[in-house]
């Protein structure tokens, strides 16, 4: 389907805010080249930016000769957002202004076995009074809420169909958030959540098809393609960790054999260390981001065998890596999350050498592989930002937007 | 980049068009229904459209108790679209009208050895000439030519810029076409031709993504998705048919081992029936589509080596496929080209089994698998349709569109 009027003005208003965040001040006319939309367009949709008061007028530019120009940039008072990373081992929370610079931050511990859902659900409750009372903000001024949860989200119900790590099935968290939290909330999946951030504030900014590749306890490839996320129909898209990548290979908890997952996950990596050394120092046996760490630290000290294990790593993401770019011909591949955060150059250094083995000659020399610059946790940003994508789907609905804003409702689960 | 305000006219434009060609007769206001535009912005679309003479009014029609509406249809008088698929063994030249119905239809035949550019040229060259003289119709009336080419296309510059096949390299094919043809000229990858075929007129056609997978002597994956051709950023994608499926497997023309074409290609189709019995009678070494043919008669008659070797086809395709299932969570998977048509249900079965076998459940619940309903060839179809989103991105361009439309010339190589 084309998308409708509706979707489209929603698409040019979020591009215009994504501009100003970019770089302000900004003069509608800048706004203008910078979109390639008409000036009449940016003047009214700065408008109803104006009137959410997500930006601001902040004075005059000399143009040659002209008249001054308005000059308009993120009005940091207009409201907070909250972006929330659930993760097997902690729930972390961050709140930002709305140029979506972090303003506070709090890390929630969740023990081994912690993992209810009604456990969850009281970690955010407090990391949340925690970041906003940090902040010295009213409760009434977040204007939403992003959580970004491992699993496969069914964000129109508000649940989480199935968390493998969890053994969650069909758990109804945006419900059993909304008891505790007042305010409009966006459930969706982390690896979409880097994805939106990258999209936003990193290394697929302006870019027209970017793959991000997130490489964690688990692996996924967040697609932005068209300039936008690619969720797929079922908001499923990027579940590249399960494909398979040497038939008959190692076991992977999805019940198949050999996705890449099994190979470049930090278990996987584990695995590679203890099948080539299993006495290695490097190794430690039940805590995955000291092994990761102590990998990057050997590669630093010229160790063979950390040497080894990331030539060993970088060799399967090469594969792959070469398949999607045969396949979507993007312009840039981004390394995300912590295992490419801690591995770093000589890991993407490895990655380029083994997809240029791999990939085809054009699609190849048409794409970027790169770290990932955002400075920040993804998730958490990723998660505000499609808390400010909802705000400003929400423009023009609200009867007045200083009210305290609706919370979405899931409907109860079967 | 979001899209301009000249793309998304061009695009709502084409969606106007798609829906009326679907449909016809139709009113502004079930356009309107359909696409979700405003019923001011369909009606300024109708009038560009009534303009370039691309439909036509035809009537009214009562609304209930209110004024009566008038309805438009495709003008099959407003000029004609041609589409060439130009293969390895034969050059197809089709003519359709603006409904995208074909009237005349012209192959030559491409002699072993026959595949100097200059010959390529004069084919095609040849077929336009008789497509034109039997549908009776002026020359002036071609709105415009597709020409689908196996190999890397560079539509920017309208050069072919490797096809294996024949060893071409950097080959000014649109310059050349253009010496002899005096319309404006659309060069692409057949992929994507069949692709732009599914989504306009088969089985993609109102799906928001879809996979087409071609099965032919080569192998690829056309992308549609968000509700359009993916093209990558160097107008690659789709190169799934040098997706690795089995490290250190059969070698591939392309210099790797264990592509996907290597298995699933009709070549590797050949091999997997001569390792298995080298002696069938099944088999035509030198005759890819005698052997295809043998075997779908095999399958009907349950011969047990057509069997396996469909089985063993459908075995490598499902491990790819739900590769593509999980990494997109498309609508619909689409089997095209001859391969797919000429094997038909039988293999359509057995790949959907083996893709339940490897994907994840819930990417997979959500995908059909199906065969291309398309009934003419899709490379022909899909070019012509190239032709008319081309003559539709010049509406409003062209001071006058009853003149001869200018000549798209490429760049000369160097």
């Amino acid at each position: 389907m084309r998308r409708t009027s509706r979707d489209i003005r929603t698409a040019n208003r979020s591009e215009v805010l994504r501009r100003i965040i970019a770089r302000s001040p900004a003069s509608r006319q800048e706004l203008a080249a910078a979109t390639g939309l008409s000036l009449a367009t940016v003047a009214t949709l700065v408008g109803e930016l104006l009137d959410l008061r997500m930006i601001t007028e902040v004075g005059y530019e000399d143009s040659a000769g002209g008249r001054p120009r308005g000059l308009v940039a993120v009005d940091a008072s207009g409201g907070v957002l909250i972006g929330v990373d659930i993760a097997e081992t902690y729930v972390r929370v961050e709140l930002f202004d709305l140029a979506l610079t972090p303003r506070a931050r709090d890390e929630q511990e969740m023990r081994p076995g912690e993992n209810r859902p009604e456990q969850v659900v009281a970690r955010v409750v407090a990391g949340v009074g925690a970041v906003v009372a940090r902040a010295g903000e009213a409760a009434s001024r977040v204007l939403g809420i992003g959580v970004g949860v491992p699993g496969q989200i069914d964000r129109d119900r508000g649940v989480c169909a199935y968390a493998a790590n969890w053994d969650w099935h069909e758990v109804p968290l945006l419900e059993l958030l909304a008891e505790h939290l007042a305010h409009p909330l966006y459930l969706d999946n982390p690896l979409r959540a880097c994805t939106v951030a990258e999209l936003w504030f990193g290394a697929a900014r302006g870019r027209e098809d970017a793959v991000v590749v997130n490489l964690g306890t688990g692996v996924g490839a967040g697609l932005a393609l068209g300039g936008g996320l690619h969720r797929g129909v079922s908001n499923s898209a990027g579940e590249w960790g399960h494909t398979t990548l040497v038939p008959d290979g190692r076991p992977c908890h999805c019940g198949n054999h050999g996705c890449v997952e099994a190979y470049a996950g930090a278990p996987g990596i584990m695995r590679s260390l203890r099948e080539l050394d299993p006495g290695s120092p490097l190794l430690h046996p039940e805590d995955q981001t000291a092994t990761i760490d102590a990998l990057a630290r050997g590669v630093a000290a010229r160790d063979p065998v950390a040497l080894e294990v990331v030539r060993i790593t970088a060799g399967h993401l090469g594969t792959g890596i070469a398949d999607l770019v045969n396949l979507l011909n993007p312009e840039v591949v981004v390394l995300s999350s912590w295992v490419a955060a801690t591995l770093g150059e000589p890991l993407l250094d490895e990655v380029r050498k083994a997809v240029g083995r791999y990939a085809l000659g054009r699609p190849f020399a048409a794409t970027e592989i790169v770290l990932s610059p955002v400075p920040t946790d993804p998730v958490c940003l990723g998660a505000a930002t499609f808390a400010l994508e909802g705000a400003l789907r929400s423009a023009g609905r609200r009867p007045a937007h200083r009210t305290a804003p609706p919370v979405r409702r899931s409907a109860p689960s079967p």
